[in-house]
């Protein structure tokens, strides 16, 4: 399974579930590394570029499954991730002794549900959600958080490095989702107080750019003001994460919370304002548009 | 004023009020530049390593003032800055001619009123506070943040010089403390979010330092999150800053905000906890102490 010495041949075949932005640009490494590749998503117009590079077009989850060794996913909602993996003709169904890796940001429940699925189908299963975005994904630099046996991860790191550079065992089943939580769960509240601290610089009449200037290096200093920041400062709301997701991840942070009795009000609150903005009509637009709750 | 160019005799004579751990490092750059210094502390041994390097003892604020011709004042809270600004024998009443620079995090309005004040006696003032903490004041690499007239600006560069590398005018007067306000409403809710996703991590049984490796360099990267979310971890809770100190700073920003008829949810959620941990008893502890609100 060493991808560098092994030929075209002996390498594992990968099926890739999920083209949209991310997962085409995930799913092009893996195929750029010499990997036979099968491909399956809801739009298909989505697989051209993979289809005309040599990837191989599959008509069900359950096909993609059923030839190949590695299994990956990135679809959107857990509901996706359920029903692609567990649902009739789905992954686990039709897998046969292969490495299934969600990739979604999902629920850890739900992961932990799947792997002992997988398990009790002879297959192994790693949750392996990511953070870096569009860019990230483009250029193989992910932080890639996994959550599974010690073994499946072994066996996945080859094709996991393929995507990205920082690739960390979190725990168990469901350990990567839950890593994956603590890092939205940490932005909610930065890009809160972001928002808050430039809408409240207008107000003041300062000028935000120049305030950047002051607070941008020191203890206030992050991604999200360097960044996010920025794009509020310059009226840019192009998504970079889309508010809908953000809420989505939100929301399942949230639920896993109160299973776990723990009370996170910074996080509440921030879900609370991203729902706001999308009952406004602002879901597809990027999370830096909280700024548009304070008036900004 | 160039104090790189004139004689020790020429250098202005400076005053400094207010020695705790940050005004001591910060008279000390003025001293070892060559000015002439007078200092002024509630507590006068706070002051017995500037007097040994030569450095005058005045008895008052006002005899400060009155032998200055620049006034510096590094206190605690607002009804210091107006006690020893407008007070009875207070700098504005005794000084002459003088640039009054006040370096405190205080109030807006209040730097609005001694600015007006001292103007009315034919002193110029400046108001400055800074961010970087003892470590920055002992190294002279503060971010100061200034409001007030230009002129008052270009005269107080050379000695802002002295203890900071990020000296930036922001504006007239109350700029400088509302551009602290802005520093300090980031840091509430950022510090927030990096308590939440550590509390989370903790709950769900991962790793906190493991889990720092996987969120630490992307979209959830913040100082709050490396620095205080590393002392959390490691249970370091010895102040760098203090809550009850953040408290004032955060009450300031929140009394601001209401007066601008802007909601800060995320201040006034930070400003809850971090009070909740001083009625605790935990006010002369560090910032990073909130993690202790959600059981870590």
């Amino acid at each position: 399974m060493n991808t560098s010495s092994t030929s075209p041949a002996e390498r594992p075949s990968v099926g890739f579930i999920g083209l949209g932005i991310m997962g085409r640009s995930m799913a092009g490494h893996i195929l750029a590394a010499g990997h036979r590749l099968n491909v399956f998503n809801r739009s298909r117009d989505k697989a051209d570029e993979l289809l005309a590079r040599g990837a191989r077009w599959c008509a069900t989850p359950g096909e993609v499954a059923a030839n190949s060794d590695v299994i990956i996913t990135m679809v959107g909602y857990p509901s996706d991730v359920e029903q692609i993996y567990l649902g009739a003709d789905g992954i686990v169904a039709r897998a046969e002794r292969a490495l299934l890796i969600d990739m979604t940001t999902s629920s850890p429940e739900l992961a932990v549900r799947v792997a002992e699925a997988a398990r009790a189908r002879g297959c192994r299963a790693l949750d392996a959600p990511v953070s870096g975005g569009d860019i990230g994904a483009r250029d193989a630099k992910l932080s890639i958080m996994v959550g599974g046996e010690q073994a499946a991860f072994d066996q996945a790191l080859p094709i996991l490095k393929l995507m990205g550079t920082n690739v960390v065992l979190q725990g168990g089943p469901g350990a990567g989702q839950h890593t994956k939580m603590c890092n939205q769960i940490v932005i909610a509240s930065t890009i809160m107080g972001v928002s808050e601290g430039l809408a409240y610089a207008r107000a003041a009449g300062l000028e935000p750019s120049t305030v950047l200037q002051s607070i941008g290096g020191g203890a206030a200093a992050s991604f999200q003001l360097a960044v996010m920041g920025g794009k509020m400062i310059a009226g840019d709301y192009a998504p970079g994460f889309y508010i809908e997701h953000f809420i989505k991840d939100l929301g399942i942070a949230l639920a896993e919370a109160q299973r776990m009795r723990l009370e996170l009000p910074g996080l509440a609150l921030a879900h609370r304002l991203f729902d706001g903005l999308a009952q406004q009509g602002h879901g597809r637009l990027g999370t830096q548009t909280l700024i548009k709750h304070y008036g900004g």
